[in-house]
């Protein structure tokens, strides 16, 4: 049994941390903390987890965060790199859902994040956490930076291929469709109901956060060179709550069987699920759970690879890839605590 | 350990009642049928149960149900009367999610069903599987009637209303609204996304087939005449998958403190949960879980009572409660394998 | 051709306006205010009018609003009792979509708003907007309150029932659910995508502010007198985007062919369509169009009425009957520029 | 004034076409077909359009089709091509919405569609219905073949790029997605709400009916072989009722201004609307309208060209399409009774 804080237990990766360490046998959850909801039992500000939570939130200023083993960072940007290294420090571990520790170069993190970066001798340290690439680097971790949920889909979809030389890496594609909860919450026009229902859009055509940290860390791959690397990534926003689906497009150069790839790829993995050839995966297949199921089409056998990638955006994409990684760096089983199967219909 | 075979296993009640038994430690599936089905995987059919089971569809005839301890009947109205008695006979125990042994006088039942009863002389036998009420019979029942998903809600709002004398019990109003997954998986055009999406209406006005079974169920109450009983009941179809709203309007011939009236007759109960004063309960908050959520609100003092009461139409309303009967039959703990926490946001 | 101008053109029923005053043949839009948004194009804010309209917005401050011949506030509550009276004086009629001159009541008023009316004297003059009450006094009226959505359906489908002594007045029950666009937009966390959709709640159930608008309305109708009005309003949150449908439950006293009542009441109202006998109307049959359609039901035929009432929110409950309204005050074709068919599916 | 019939008034296409004709000043609809509602009102079918037809459904072989000067085909594949001769020499002038006539190519058409075609011989006379493309044929065709909604938005969206060689032509990506109502008002299991709503998928990914629509009608401009033309287009389901979005991505071969170029292509185009640098087009922004609006991006300024379009699938990709073929084909403004605003929100 370990002692775990949350910070920022109010947003939406927040909350389904919550429901998932509810059902985690080796948890104990000791503080969450919540400025604005500083006293509020949490069980009345989600009414889903009355009967499980008996704890209020606390002021971030009050948690007693420093006795806990680990400690998840579910807050906005700039939050975790203020407070992570006296927390490491005290020896907790931690788990940050922010994109403050993900990428390694700090200008390009500057750059696309605007402010100075707060712990930059952090960076080296942190380790990006996709188990499906660095399970035993994030095993000895003290510092987990939990991918952003496009970057998990987009990845996983991805990794088989640049990992070989099949297909074209110089001009990869990846039209993502993602949720509404993706975005957090935030009372944006943009996000409300009446904006979002019914309607469907691109965004951020010109550049997404989550670019530069697929890059980087696609290109750290062994026998990778970043140079090489060309992705085209668009995401759009689908009029449901959660679930993302990344369609990928590649080039292929040179002939294999791309299903078997996928399959050898991760045949160990458990929560990556490369479906039978000719399937064409539905987000709901993967509702609430940490599961990401993935597809390799070669439509009328030309040389466009088509692999499609489904996945809970709160879950594999931040809370549950999150306790995945706590998981690991406890030496608990992989799957504790995410054995959830998705709520379908 | 019990066996348990499942009839009518590709329904929207069918495949959450599969999610259920996956997680329950006590229950072995022996058999799933289908006859459209048949020999088709059910986790090739329902992806979300990949991992989970390894069984394929058997057609209803080849089954082998009689070798089961608990037979769960997810079909339509009119398949569970026609093969109960064989398996009654067999030494199976049956939960039936159809209608067939709501009601106990088989005139009304003929009456609202349109067809002759293949089974009369098991509808005095048939215990009406709601446990809040019947709790200790349904304990030792070889046949549970499963309720209906309105009735539930409905029901569940009255009780404490209808057990008492505090409010006019000849005019009682319960305005229901369900997602549209309570219509079941069946191909009409009324339930096409293009007609029930952005949209809202009224149905089943003249008459719901849920009406006669909350009237008859409500009047086998002790101290309870049905001649007093009356009940008017608008079903709505509003454009989400799951959950039913119940709003019941009640006119307060007596004064008492109705927020206590709840909370005394439903404090013993695991699944129901009586909120705070003041609360406005969501369907979200008890997406995916067995729990029903009641509100008990008198605007402005006056003397109309409001009860809301929100559960979600496939598990308290069909497949979780069936579980908690099969829980009830077998002497396993009322709550066990219904732990599952709401899926929010 | 009057010159218009429209006070507040970027919430929902500014937007909704500006679509109908477009197709409008005897209007010209002079000005279109938002300080958020001054010296933006419309057609930049709003695409869907790209090719429609040129202006940009501009300040309320600065705009030209005196020279207008009709005034549109399509702003909260709050703005039009500030600078209706100067309008008014420069010869300007108005049609105020808030709520500030809906009711005669001050002391009324300012218990449910909670801020002292800041033109009290105006109130008498105000004519309250409801043509099929109103009619000619609205042809006359220097200064219209445009109703509430929810108090317009709501009275619709009360109408012929309080100007009549067949159903018990002090008792009536309308539970009303509405689309998220009657809210507004506003960022607030409960309209979001990610909280309203898939979800179904009731909420002001202590009082809506529409309630003693609705009240006042209709004691004013001769020969009723407000004391004996008891409405119990309960109004839901549906996930949809647009529409309101109202279920109003009335006790019947004596008898009547409520069908015939209605039909009789309404035979020559442009705007309010009493369906044929079983039938149940539908938001989308609405949607974007000025219509109120109609439904009256008495089940097995008990002595409890149920009127059903659908209506665009932003339409016939707002920028809709706006129109009408001002097609009223300056003598136009009632209907004209409101023939708008609804878009279904 | 022309008479009009519409074979076929039942399916989405049918309504929103009736929708469309009640405004056109220069049409009378003299005749709509329904095998299954013969004898019914079309408004009793379609309460939105109360007050609008007088008409009742008649049986396709007792319709008084030959009379009329344009009949519509909204009808399933198969159809059109069993009656378009007979009708054709009767005089009338023919408005096709399905593939019927749609190739020139009939080995190809009946590999795609698995049955022998009806009338090969009227395939080459068939005039494809894309007034951007064939805008001087159709003003004199007989037959018009009105293209499909997914082959609308993608050519409108390739057309600048296949027209010129500024991009590789071989290798072309259209990441399509849809709202449910593009796959008609059938009665199948997919298209449930239950199974379409808070979720999303690709489909069809092996190769969809409207891929040889595409190559066929892109091949066939002045200039381009069909052989370098090479096209993966992928179609996804959204949650939302209409609506298309093409995310189409092709790699730069020759410097241009593409911005400059689709402006130039589209100038003069009354419903396509190339939108300033930047914009990032919505779905909603064309709802119920016949404009589709294209977006021109080309992320990091690298290779790969993102051009993004919009149609609402039911009026551009079909019933406004057809009327302003109808409008071409009449010598009628392109665009009367095309004026309609989109509704938003």
């Amino acid at each position: 049994m370990i002692k775990v804080g949350v910070v920022g237990g109010t947003g939406y990766t927040g909350v389904e941390l919550l429901r998932l360490l509810a059902a985690h046998p080796r948890v104990q959850v000791a503080a969450i903390t919540s400025r604005a909801e500083a006293g509020v039992k949490v069980a009345d500000h989600f009414p889903s987890l009355r009967g499980r939570y008996d704890l209020a939130f606390t002021d971030p200023a009050a948690a007693p965060l420093k006795g806990c083993d680990c400690v998840f960072f579910a807050t906005p940007n700039g939050v975790a790199m203020g407070q992570a290294r006296a927390l490491l420090e005290s020896g907790a571990r931690i788990v940050d859902f922010s994109a403050d520790f993900r990428l390694k170069d700090r200008a390009v993190w500057e750059k696309w994040y605007k402010v100075p970066h707060a712990s930059p001798e952090l960076l080296a340290e942190a380790v990006y956490g996709l188990p499906e690439v660095n399970r035993e680097r994030i095993r000895k971790a003290r510092l987990v930076a939990n991918p952003g949920c496009y970057a998990t889909a987009v990845q996983l979809a991805l990794l088989p291929l640049v990992e070989t030389q099949f297909v074209d890496h110089g001009h990869l594609i990846a039209d993502a469709k993602s949720g509404v909860s993706g975005a957090g919450r935030k009372s944006e026009v943009d996000l409300l109901f009446s904006e979002a229902s019914d309607n469907f859009k691109a965004y951020a055509v010109k550049g997404h956060r989550h670019h530069p940290e697929i890059i980087e860390s696609l290109a750290s791959l062994e026998g990778v060179s970043g140079r090489r690397l060309g992705l085209t990534f668009v995401p759009h926003l689908v009029p449901m709550v959660r679930g993302i689906l990344a369609t990928v497009y590649a080039r292929i150069t040179a002939d294999t069987d791309f299903q078997v790839l996928f399959e050898r790829r991760y045949e160990k993995e458990p929560f990556v699920d490369v479906l039978p050839p000719g399937s064409q995966p539905e987000t709901r297949w993967v509702r609430g759970t940490n599961q990401c199921r993935i597809a390799v089409h070669r439509p009328f056998d030309a040389d466009t690879l088509v692999v499609l990638a489904v996945e809970d955006n709160l879950v594999k994409g931040a809370a549950g890839q999150a306790v995945q990684n706590m998981n690991l760096m406890f030496g608990f089983p992989e799957a504790q605590g995410l054995e959830q199967i998705a709520v379908v219909p």
